[in-house]
């Protein structure tokens, strides 16, 4: 089966197993694990950030940092598309008590504009007020895309003069940053928080990262342990996360390349009604109407490919890692087939 | 000064006044209020309902209804524009923790096609499973619309056959039934609550009443006090909503004329880009883009005429029982003044 | 049927019926009722407070203090006796998210040694940190019990300490101020929020007092709206707490003597084992063990005294100003041959 | 340092280690990790449940089935040491908007003629019903107490006649069962969910498991989902949890003797006032009033003892598999040397 269905299906290289395996162990929730302390630290630093936290997965990572800015009642701003509002089971309502505000701008990255008409009126008793404002990059569900260095600049110059926190959903910030070449500083410089995830296209087991100022880690670490997510041993998931970021980030430039073949012999097939632009590992496409998604996606799995839906006529599939040079030639041949 | 700002300004009429002076009073936490026993029940039996409860206002009748409907995490599916997702200080989720699903209809007139578009998959984990459907009927931010009959069966009948509750917003239902001439059982009997304001276009000067079946108003009763709209001698207030019901409700037809007969003087003059169409008694219409609503505004305050900015280029005024023959002369010339 | 069971059965006088009649109206979601702003602002002036907010309830004007000052995750501490806890359907947790710290001392009236033994630790990071302090005068369920003064400044001291806030539910503050002889200032000084209810032993019909600095009065307005606590023409309701201030204040004493006088009764009757002191307008007692309480409050219902069951086998009467001397005279006849 | 801080503290053994090196590995939120669903399974069956679900944490696990049982407003009755209450910040009242009643029995083993007592009368509108019951065993705050089995049977058949779901906190319960010798399917048979921490006792490194019927699972993955805890590659996690209940479940038993042991000698020492009774792993004193616990822990860490602070003056050590005999040589002649 070759399994384009999320780069969140990567199993750790034998590299990475090595670095497990000979990982020492503390107890994270007496702060004494010591590869989760370094990778916690390093990581801020990188992206000029004070200080982080190792979480079990993304959802927890934005929903903590959602909390952590807010106080309800008041509004959250980000795009219709956003994976915090439509694939964290309500999340920002349940966790945090807040309305959402949708933005609707192409590809899911929210024009200043589109901010600037968003904002309530803070005098307004009738509003929730904004308190902060979450952006994605790259975004899911607008198919890879890259936010401009500049654009989120002006998003998050905008958000500050407005008093709203700023937030980046950085799921696959790595993959962004591979794509534009903009520096892990030049982004930590836009935002108040953000989330990084090791699993996806970098290829750890599990866990992503918050990072934030040392006040916003401190209370973000009682924030975890409401959620759930004190862990005690995690050493060898963050051996894990470290290897991931110190020797699968720049190979995701390939993950790219991959993708963007696809999705140019995608575009050329019969059943290809609309592909999105590719930018980074993701390739959705629109079924012509008369077809039917399920079927074809039954299809391609009696094949040997694996792909999900993605609402409406919409297909994804994500490359990743375990995608080799074999697997695209028969994954060509089997888009080809259909 | 002409107060078109809203039809929650009424003062008490004389015959409201008295009905209030001479109410007999009891304790209505302790259920022996008998005014507002009987108001309760004699308008829940008039939509076909089982049992009332009267409520300080619309917002606490429409949030507690969304409440006792749901258990979150889960997602309310209502059009943008509605007053419970707009004006109730983000309430959806403060109260209830629910993510709202907002549909993009033309004057925030659900279509079931869009209800059907936004069911979300209740077999995603990633989703919050849709719990309830809220309807607004006449739609304020819509412009006072009002739904067609067959439209709101088929909405409902769609919601019940995905196991959806319905609630309806009928803050302003009294106009719409006036204007539409449907009957209160007809309404009823496609919901499962309804709000329904006494201090609008019906003139009460406080409440509103929450209807549903029997169970339903047991459990709201609890979430009233849990709100804090338990109140004790509410034995006038019932006086002037029972007032309000029995003779201020077909005279509505007057306010519809009035908010027709400025529609289309405004719909004449110089300032007026865009009038919505004026189905009861509310008049939207949109400046031209050069001019600033708050100036415009300030200008028809100093002529002696009241009303409000409605979010953009949009301007909103309201007819009521407080708008005499000699009001209308004068707003007329007002409005043609400017 | 003389009823004793509670203070908030009271109907309103002559003097103030005469006083809602002539008040004139406006709409108070827009802040435009001349009584109910001079109400607000004149009894914030007499407790040393910059501003007030008129409530449908003692228990909103409750939660909305405990919501306006925190942020959850944290904890409330009261007495495991306070109406906030007990009474107030959980809104602790449900409007707040708080968890609540429960001391236990006589009388629900909470001792300095015991807030300073509650307080969490605020650097374990298992624990919600404490962040506010709602103390209850007179205290309901302990009998109508009164802080002394200096208790009160004692609490609030070692409170602020702490960074907790504090907010005092004054129900019977009232009667707290009669029985004790302290100022409406000093009581002031100690707190940062204070409910005042004018639907008890004040004789208004409906309505409670909030009280505070004027930005926390300014966000509880908002709150106020969420909570569904925002009415239109509360002018009525406002030249009624008004006069319940102004004249039904000193009268208060008058309750306290009868309850006295019904206690020194109680006690000597045999089915009454034991009777908590009476400081105010609160008569608590406990029936012998072999009584059953139910069977009792019937008997004295088919006498023409009606009371209420208070917990195990204790039976709460309340004296107010619809408790004639001829009543009082009946009462005790009932009592007696019991 | 010999580490008696707590039972979390250990590292995997030899063999756990082997384990999940060889772990095949598969996306758990695909649902496909072969030994995570294989955990899953065969814990619940052995508990004589339907289902099971792997969780980061004992705190997301229990959290999770509070919120699975209820629909706020309510109210949770657990005893006032229980750690849902103490230790999981709050979390009853922040993720389930529930109201906590707590009992108070000795050695927080409840009473069920204390939950009798508890439980609001659910015909009172200011009462948060009841609707949950939670039980913690063995008791961490009660000193490792265990419950015998026919008082849990009589508390669960309370609360099920009271419509109570029950819910038994078992992050200690592999000692409980060791100690007392009932079986897993009696225990199991008494409640409708149950949470196993493995990382405790038990030695893995990360995980707890929350068992139930099938419907009760189904629902807590998407509350899974929302409280950030699901992951993704966790087969080396199940490899390890796998492990632990094969090969570190039984051995147990050597814990309690080595607690016993410790609990025998402190007993005879100066600074002792009073040794809690030992009924499993936790050995919980109190020091003489005259003595500074933290000084005390202090002197304990300088000789190379690591005990914590457990409230006043009480201190808790722990044992666990990583304590070898010849720790236990020295940890006894250190806290004889004090």
């Amino acid at each position: 089966m070759i399994d384009f269905r999320s780069d969140t299906v990567t199993r750790p290289s034998q590299g990475m197993l090595a670095a497990m395996q000979k990982a020492p162990l503390g107890d994270d929730v007496f702060g004494e694990d010591p590869l989760t302390n370094a990778l916690e630290r390093e990581t801020a630093q990188r992206f000029g950030l004070e200080a982080g936290l190792f979480c079990p997965s993304g959802t927890m990572a934005n929903q903590i940092a959602i909390k952590n800015h807010s106080s309800a009642p008041g509004s959250l701003i980000c795009d219709q598309r956003s994976h915090v509002y439509l694939y964290e089971v309500g999340g920002i309502s349940f966790h945090s008590g807040l309305s959402p505000i949708l933005t609707q701008d192409e590809a899911g990255l929210m024009q200043p504009s589109s901010l600037l008409a968003a904002l309530p009126n803070p005098h307004d008793l009738h509003k929730a007020n904004a308190q902060i404002l979450v952006l994605e990059n790259t975004c899911n569900k607008g198919g890879g895309s890259c936010y401009e260095l500049d654009q989120m600049q002006a998003l998050s110059q905008l958000a500050r003069e407005n008093n709203l926190a700023v937030h980046l959903d950085g799921a696959r910030l790595a993959n962004a940053i591979v794509a534009k070449g903009y520096s892990e500083k030049e982004v930590g410089a836009c935002f108040d928080s953000i989330s990084i995830c090791l699993s996806k296209g970098l290829g750890a087991p599990i866990g992503s990262l918050l990072l934030g100022s040392a006040d916003f880690i401190r209370s973000a670490r009682r924030l975890r342990k409401l959620f759930g997510g004190g862990m005690r041993q995690t050493g060898q998931l963050a051996a894990a996360g470290q290897y991931a970021l110190d020797q699968q980030w720049d190979r995701l430039a390939e993950d790219h390349e991959k993708a963007a073949e696809l999705g140019q012999l995608i575009a050329q097939q019969a059943y290809c009604e609309e592909l999105a632009p590719i930018q980074t590992n993701i390739v959705l496409f629109r079924l012509k109407e008369e077809l039917s998604p399920q079927a074809f996606l039954d299809q391609l799995a009696a094949k040997g490919l694996l792909a999900v839906p993605f609402g409406g006529q919409w297909i994804r599939l994500v490359t990743h890692l375990d995608i080799s040079a074999a697997d695209m030639q028969q994954a060509k041949q089997i888009l080809r087939s259909i």
